[in-house]
């Protein structure tokens, strides 16, 4: 595993360097990790938390690390003597990947010494922020097909890790498998692919390369038809293989279109697949394909069975970050008594929640997800009695129900220290991610406005905010 | 360094095993990788060289990949057999990193037998596609400004390796810094950073918050004045803090903006400073920065000295992806004989340039860049004679070079498998970077609708393509 202790931002180490000085380091402090609403991120799907754990499980300064800030002549020995023996010693308590969610819901929540808690600010907001930014436009994609979608964007991703890590997320999110042959080792997930251009390229003739790959893959056979001209030539030579495979008691897989206007193209395919009896053979299309470039496709009776997506799925185009942030909520005074802390700001959507909180999640009578509700941490919800919810604002805004259950969302992964959470296999947090999802109302998951989720702050919650915002007003 | 061998499509591995099959995997080929024109991309600056080769020289499938592969049962023994002593055994010519260069111009070619030539595909494509985009982005924000920019992404970055490559490229396209620790240490690059709202938030006042920073960095004195509102508090704070400083000696280095408007509030600040005797002080702003926003805020008469850049940067919003592609413009045939390959399309776009080619950059009398002529390798241009160029559409467009020099892009990077070019320093890529860059008149390099440079192609090269669109067409 590589070291990444050093993957963080020179102000964070300018800062600890700062709170070992002043005695500040081991004062204990609480920090949430949570993205604000942004166009396209109405809600996400948790991912990247089994990463962030591995980072968190390896965090050392080896010696050329220590060296390298030795060599900067920015720190004190008091700081390097901390950095020596470092080991995270705090509490995190996270979100399990594959849960939706909705901005302000703490994802990952630490309380640890300061000088812990903000080393790990960077790399946790560029691990959860990369991972559940993929996995909820992978999950965007899939809401809007009933077909299968294969992750292909290695080439076009911002380096190896987001290919790989990215391709993690991406299933997750809802795709069935990834082109990546990495990712597929590392992760243990479905690999697909047929082949290029250049496959077809190198032979003389389209039908003498698609004869040779039918021959080596006879129960695989999926034919990228458009090399040369995708009717006149790739779906009839394809069309010939296929009969040939037959004869041989082969049945083959499909064709793949990669450019082109993909709504017609797949329909007259499709007629002249079903015309030569090839009925089971599946349409595979790619080339710059996206959310919306799915739903519209499909509104034009597209015959699409696979979506192969590249770029706008492992970039997240064109919003390629989730904003996520790590905000102080609160924190030890010198006489080791906690203070709620918020940031305050002229935009309101920037004002953060104080406290250290959980989330809890009310179901409906039929079990779907109606709202939820952040808390503070002890605060109990007798389900016995009814429980009515305002709007965070608009608090003449209320829902009271009556017969309901509820979920606390968050787990203790780390507890002084020593992880206490069993990271769930890939497989497990797939289904997990199902089981989310399914719990909301197609109206709240649609592509354009989607219906409002609620997400209100318990009373107690409410009233230490309002506290709070009435003492920073005077 | 970790294997990124198994970093590829699994299609690639589908061909070569067909390759193999077929006795068609040391048949040598010619691969062109290059990127085509995109909103926003008329020209970008080459990144991502140094990391190539360290990712071909560093190939080979260890027995681990081996038995993935094997556990796949999709791969016959002449694959195995080959991938088992695989390396690469091919030529490279690479455009040098911090090049300024054009759509279509070949950033890397490849010579290689097709098993080999295939499997680098993806990992090149991806390396190269990231790192090109990075530089090229930093480079516009860079040409809009004649501040500092520090790269502050890291927290935004689609994973770690887009954090630290991104860094790396940043600084290629003209960033002076970066806030990535890491970075610094792998790529030995300036770092840069202060403090965060959580310090300020970490103290009682903002004052003491400022104080205890300016105790510890007393000459590197930077204090973020936004965190409860930047005019009545934060710059008065920071002034007051300055005074202390200058009374005991010290030169402040100065405040940072990070939310408001940035125009208003770097104005009010510069005449607040300057009414205090803090002229010296640098304002550095930070917040959803992007090139437009660099331009009009200057536009604006703002007073930014420094530029903090962090997501629009990092992730090249809302342009995630080069778009870069790998095209075989050559390939030998069943007798060792070498035969030309085109990509034809509908798309006129799409056509790839065939054949073994490289590129000339013509100088004017002025020693600066006035075309680009693609033309096959071997073919010479004697300078001594007037030299005219054609728009490779457009022919009627033609311009004639009577005083001109000229320069050759690509340098061999591998011959026969063997590392023949010395990787230069980052420091060295960065020189060159500033010295390509300054060969283009600013027309070329304006951030809309930049003036058109010429990209021709030679006359041979030219009579190729199109003897070969005729020979399609039959």
């Amino acid at each position: 595993m590589r070291n990444l202790t050093l993957l963080t931002d020179l102000y964070q180490l300018t800062m600890m360097n700062g709170y070992a000085e002043t005695d500040m380091a081991d004062r204990e402090a609480v920090f949430d990790l949570f993205y604000r609403p942004a166009p396209g991120l109405d809600f996400a799907i948790v991912a990247g938390i089994e990463q962030a754990i591995d980072y968190i499980n390896n965090l050392h300064f080896d010696e050329s690390d220590i060296a390298y800030l030795r060599s900067l002549n920015l720190f004190g020995e008091k700081f390097f003597e901390r950095i020596k023996k470092f080991r995270f010693t705090g509490d995190m308590y996270a979100l399990r990947e594959g849960e939706m969610i909705y901005p302000y819901e703490p994802i990952v929540t630490i309380k640890a010494p300061l000088f812990e808690a903000q080393l790990i600010e960077t790399a946790l907001l560029n691990i959860i922020n990369h991972q559940t930014l993929i996995a909820t436009k992978a999950m965007k994609m899939a809401n809007e097909t009933t077909g299968a979608i294969s992750e292909f964007g290695l080439r076009r991703a911002q380096g190896p890790d987001a290919g790989l890590y990215g391709a993690r997320a991406a299933m997750i999110g809802g795709c069935s498998s990834t082109s990546n042959v990495l990712a597929g080792k590392m992760f243990d997930i479905k690999i697909s692919g047929t082949h290029a251009h250049s496959w077809v390229m190198s032979f003389s003739e389209e039908i003498e390369a698609f004869r040779a790959y039918a021959k080596l893959n006879p129960d695989t056979c999926l034919l990228l038809v458009d090399t040369y001209d995708t009717l006149k030539s790739g779906v009839p030579n394809a069309i010939k293989v296929f009969d040939e495979l037959k004869a041989n008691g082969h049945k083959p897989l499909g064709i793949r279109l990669d450019s082109g206007d993909l709504a017609y193209l797949s329909k007259r395919a499709r007629e002249m697949l079903d015309k030569a009896g090839h009925t089971e053979a599946k349409i595979f299309a790619s080339g710059d394909i996206d959310e919306h470039i799915i739903a519209t496709l499909n509104a034009q009776g597209a015959k699409i069975d696979v979506w192969g997506i590249g770029t706008k799925l492992i970039t997240s185009a064109p919003r390629p970050a989730l904003g996520g942030v790590y905000k102080l909520a609160e924190i030890q005074n010198g006489n080791g008594e906690w203070e709620p802390r918020m940031k305050f700001s002229d935009t309101p959507e920037k004002i953060t929640n104080p406290g250290f909180k959980t989330i809890y999640r009310i179901y409906d009578e039929k079990g779907m997800a109606a709202a939820d509700l952040i808390a503070l941490r002890g605060e109990e919800i007798d389900t016995t009695k009814p429980l009515t919810i305002f709007h965070p604002i608009e608090t003449w805004k209320k829902t009271t129900f009556e017969k309901y259950s509820i979920r606390e969302l968050p787990v203790c992964v780390f507890e002084r220290g020593k992880q206490v959470y069993k990271v769930p296999t890939l497989k497990e947090t797939i289904e997990f991610a199902k089981q989310s999802k399914g719990e909301f109302y197609e109206e709240y998951k649609r592509l354009i406005n989607p219906h409002v989720y609620k997400i209100d702050l318990s009373d107690n919650l409410y009233d230490l905010r309002k506290a709070l915002i009435i003492k920073n007003q005077k």
